[in-house]
């Protein structure tokens, strides 16, 4: 049996099956966005995502400085997705050995661009040669902790009658990386969603504020990471497809195909909440479902019709 | 200008220095063993270490359960090397779709031996697609308080009038990397050496104790690893040849070579101490040379000469 006969889910759930025998000070363990840990009084909320050249970018010809801002970014986003504030990174650079220096220069310059912007410092990492150029970059930063109880937005906390709500818009993400395709400039407002991602700091943080207890970015595609939230909390949902934050420029690019590219494009590193529909009303969020008993994600047209799709989101092993 | 030209080293130091902007939370920065924060009354340190098929082991053939032991054991050694104690680790897992699933159940099983025995839990990670296997671990602990005072093994701690000491013996894991190319089992406790390390954590942190406050682990080769201290503190160093601890097996296999492999053999995971006399008194460790105001370092024989080695240590884009 090979890694792509399970998929990439089916790997996960076989690792989470060997190794989740968590010591007391671990609060999450695998499976979540990111780990969690007691410290103190504090939380530590770590995370680590990998960028392999050929599959995540292509380095020939690539703006290092955006490769260097999305790994940051797409790092940051799951300390989002926890409803935490991300602090420190350790960024690890495998490297063909007649890589140019002013790419890594370059990297670097975005990497740090990106950590201005969301308060990351680069702490260390690991350099190594390697016959393929992938980057990983690890980040760690705070959860909350209200009332001596850690305040978290966990894939297993939706609850039945809970409302469905991202934040911004989907589907840019997957137009850019089309647009990228057909040869489109890197200031095209898509490709800019596809390569410059801002992750929902803000919005994770104010969600765990009102109350709101159930998170996760939209990374591999709204169905596919609403289905993660399912799956972890043992519920079903319903998502109403016209009231999908469908992206404005997306509709414009491609309008017959928006609304599934909204759906299983993934990237576009919104977050998605479900918690009562009171506690979203002060959030800058957009409700498109709600979470009811059972199991299974259903998406509904105006008429009350499902819709499905062929391709749910991404599998790194079978995509 | 490409990365094979300036060397591991050069890359890490022009890296520190575009992204070396601490917050106040931040201990320890780029250029150390591990990255270290305070959170709280408590100290987090973080480290991360990669593992590409084809440089850092043969994928092919291999047996998982020790390439996931030392996965995890160097990154363990990183911690000790800090005076910590591990606790959780992040993996990361790039592989081609084609990997058998068994292989990487062995990995994990050898992830798992080792964080048993060093009490680390694997609480989370990255699976993506790749042209070639890479596996990266982070791996998260903590750091001692004194005094509330952050405790640690720094590179920059050597003074003048330290002496150096090392645990265990030197040499062995090169011995062992020559003889499994030579097609040794293994069991062959060369090879043993090479393919299961034993990170020092409770040595380290013994030294933390009996306050030492100046460590590194010998992964890269003593001399090298000792010149990182060297430079770091603004000191010099001598070793006294005939003092080091060269692994008992290795002199039998290789008596000619046996002293130039324990000086720069590398990934012995033995820590490297400096402090003063008195304190290293009661350590599990051997004294083999002595800090020195200046810089620059001298492996002296018997009769007082000085002996040099072309080759220092590990540098992993000029090796």
């Amino acid at each position: 049996m090979r890694v792509s006969d399970i998929g990439e889910f089916g790997l996960i759930e076989r690792l989470m099956g060997s190794s989740r025998k968590g010591s007391g000070d671990l609060v999450v363990g695998p499976g979540d966005d990111a780990a969690v840990w007691r410290a103190g009084e504090e939380l530590v909320v770590a995370t680590t995502d990998t960028m392999v050249d050929g599959v995540h970018f292509r380095g020939e010809g690539a703006n290092w400085r955006d490769i260097g801002w999305k790994l940051l970014a797409v790092n940051v986003s799951d300390i989002a997705a926890m409803g935490g504030a991300p602090e420190s990174a350790l960024v690890t650079l495998c490297l063909p050995p007649e890589t140019e220096v002013a790419a890594i220069d370059e990297l670097y310059e975005g990497l740090n661009e990106c950590g201005h912007k969301y308060g990351v410092t680069v702490a260390g990492g690991d350099v190594v040669r390697s016959p393929v150029t992938v980057l990983t970059a690890a980040v760690l930063g705070r959860g909350e902790m209200r009332d001596r109880e850690p305040a978290l937005l966990l894939r297993s906390g939706a609850r039945p009658g809970d409302v469905v709500a991202v934040t911004g818009t989907l589907g840019g993400s997957a137009g850019g990386l089309r647009r990228l395709a057909a040869g489109a400039a890197s200031d095209d407002p898509l490709v800019r969603r596809h390569i410059r991602p801002l992750p929902r700091i803000m919005e994770g943080r104010a969600g765990v504020a009102v109350g709101v207890r159930c998170g996760i970015d939209v990374s591999d595609g709204l169905l596919q990471d609403l289905g993660h939230v399912c799956e972890a909390s043992g519920v079903g949902a319903i998502v109403h497809a016209d009231t999908i934050p469908v992206s404005g420029e997306l509709r414009v690019a491609y309008p017959d195909e928006a609304l599934e590219m909204a759906c299983t494009g993934g990237e576009d590193y919104e977050l998605l909440l479900t918690g009562q529909r009171k506690r979203m009303a002060g959030l800058p969020v957009t409700v498109i479902g709600e979470i009811v008993a059972g199991s299974g994600l259903q998406l509904i047209d105006g008429e009350g019709r499902e819709i499905q799709y062929e391709r749910k989101g991404w599998d790194a092993f079978r995509s």
